[in-house]
């Protein structure tokens, strides 16, 4: 029987870091959010992420533009902050309205204010392995697999079943800079029950409620599921629905050594690392030294 | 026995499809190479640059700077490159003289022309999928395992030895994008023999002469040696030496499905693709449509 790794008690030890390292800094960092439009499930994240800014010590900057704002009025936006010295961080929350070009945007961020780690330049400092912002889901999944088996994760055979963007190629990227054997699987992958039942640490990344049983878990390995998928859960009463993994967690929980739950898995750690990220991106750009803490 | 993949002829194959694209072309495209010094190597590889460059049809600047040039000249060169509209590709021959930094220098290049895929905006544009310059020998690679298996390497286990910035990752992420299943391995895998026995298509890219012997590669698998080193070959006189691979060649050609030889495999690619990369980097930059014969 697996243990449960708890990435909500995690993440808290991780802010509480956080917060440490900002009392150790000369000034305060500010993370700016914008916003576009007035999607409820965005405007949730967003106040979450204040929230947790402003726990942390550190200042955030929130900026709200109207639904129907222009490509060119969010890139002013984000140029305005780029500009401004005080703001360390700069999160577009995503996804915004139809007819605006995220990528476009995404692209207007300063390398050094991408705490979302997704710019060109970011993907690039990460593939050539120099210092730079790097996404904060698979940040956090690495941090939870060290917490499984220790800092030292060199030559564990690592399996990410996803190749997206955001979580799948970066998390295969900073596995590998960890000195992991990294394999990518996707929706063309043969015998995928197969290949991932060689991982030491099995990282699904799909998007696909429950779909990786225990017959795709090595006995003993680490399962770091960060699907979070809604399915209805009718033995809940009628309407109700819970959230799942990409990881069906009873079969696997039964062949694993260590297993993330959803939710209190991954999910907690993203905005963690994002503080974290804000942190970093304050210290390079205004040439503090990176506080002891957040180097452990 | 394996099949011998011939990459002189392949490579030969491109330049005459990049000729032919060439001379479809509305104008004549440039490739401007730098050398910084006099390394007689360097001077090879820059002399069978621009001749191969002139063969083509198109334009070669060849830009020489001093042993003891500084980093700004360096640099000063390449900001008139990237200003000069009528340049389409610039190549930093490699390594420059001591004292000189190169990453800082290759940065300058403007990504637009950014012909050998080295700059970060290039390897963000890979991993994030987006149109741009891909470094050549990992292109060359991905060619000749597709004139080894046909078109569609979908599904394919590629497993590549090596995980530096100039082959072994963009590699990888190569054949990620050819729908491959991808393994990247390097000098902490464990058991690298078994790893690399699930290989489809094994990828060496080294530095170490022959330590990939037969034991290494599935029976029927395509084996892509990027290694190019040189032993020594007392067989051919005192003094001698010869090139090999990082493959052990006689023992996984008795297993081997298709395997390049070395030297004539994968080393005549690296010009073709980057003489193909200059006129991509063309097309894109002027607003040309790419010829069909490179799209095929
Ligand atoms: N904070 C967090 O914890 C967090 C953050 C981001 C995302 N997520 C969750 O993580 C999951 C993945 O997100 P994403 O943005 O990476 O999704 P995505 O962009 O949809 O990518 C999904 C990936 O899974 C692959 N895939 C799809 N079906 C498959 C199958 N049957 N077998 C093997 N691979 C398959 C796809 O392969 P192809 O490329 O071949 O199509 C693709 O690479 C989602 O559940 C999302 O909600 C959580
Ligand atoms: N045109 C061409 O054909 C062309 C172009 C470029 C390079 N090359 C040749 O390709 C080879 C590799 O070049 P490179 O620039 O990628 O070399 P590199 O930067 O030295 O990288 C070598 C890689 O091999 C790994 N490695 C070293 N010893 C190993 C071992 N015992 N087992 C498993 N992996 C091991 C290293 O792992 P760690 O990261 O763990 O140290 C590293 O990732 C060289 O022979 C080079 O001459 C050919």
């Amino acid at each position: 029987m697996a243990t449960r790794i708890d990435g909500k008690a995690i993440a808290a030890d991780v802010r509480v870091n956080v917060a440490k390292a900002v009392s150790e800094l000369p000034s305060q960092p500010t993370l700016a959010v914008i916003l576009v439009g007035e999607d409820p499930a965005s405007q949730v994240y967003v106040n979450s992420k204040v929230k947790q800014t402003q726990e942390c010590g550190m200042r955030s900057l929130h900026n709200v533009l109207p639904a129907n704002a222009t490509q060119d009025q969010v890139e002013a936006e984000i140029a305005k902050l780029n500009d401004d010295p005080e703001v360390d961080g700069i999160l577009l929350q995503l996804p915004l309205p139809k007819g605006l070009d995220a990528d476009s945007a995404i692209e207007k961020i300063s390398p050094d204010k991408d705490v979302d780690g997704l710019t060109e330049a970011s993907a690039g400092r990460l593939v050539l392995g120099k210092p730079g912002l790097r996404p904060c889901t698979p940040s956090g999944c690495v941090i939870l697999a060290k917490r499984a088996l220790g800092n030292d994760l060199s030559g564990k055979n690592v399996v990410v079943v996803g190749r997206s963007i955001l979580v799948g190629k970066p998390a295969a990227l900073l596995f590998l800079a960890e000195n992991c054997t990294v394999t990518i699987a996707h929706s063309r992958t043969k015998d995928l029950a197969a290949v991932c039942r060689e991982a030491d640490i099995l990282v699904p990344a799909v998007g696909r409620p429950q779909m990786l049983t225990g017959e795709y878990v090595k006995p003993g390995a680490v399962v770091i599921d960060v699907g979070i998928n809604r399915i209805d859960a009718p033995e809940r009463g009628e309407g109700k629905t819970r959230l799942v993994g990409d990881a069906e967690f009873d079969s696997c929980e039964a062949v694993a050594g260590h297993i993330t739950p959803v939710p209190g898995g991954v999910g907690p750690m993203t905005i963690a690392c994002l503080l974290q990220n804000t942190v970093l991106a304050a210290c390079a750009r205004r040439g503090w030294n990176i506080p002891d803490i957040l180097n452990s």
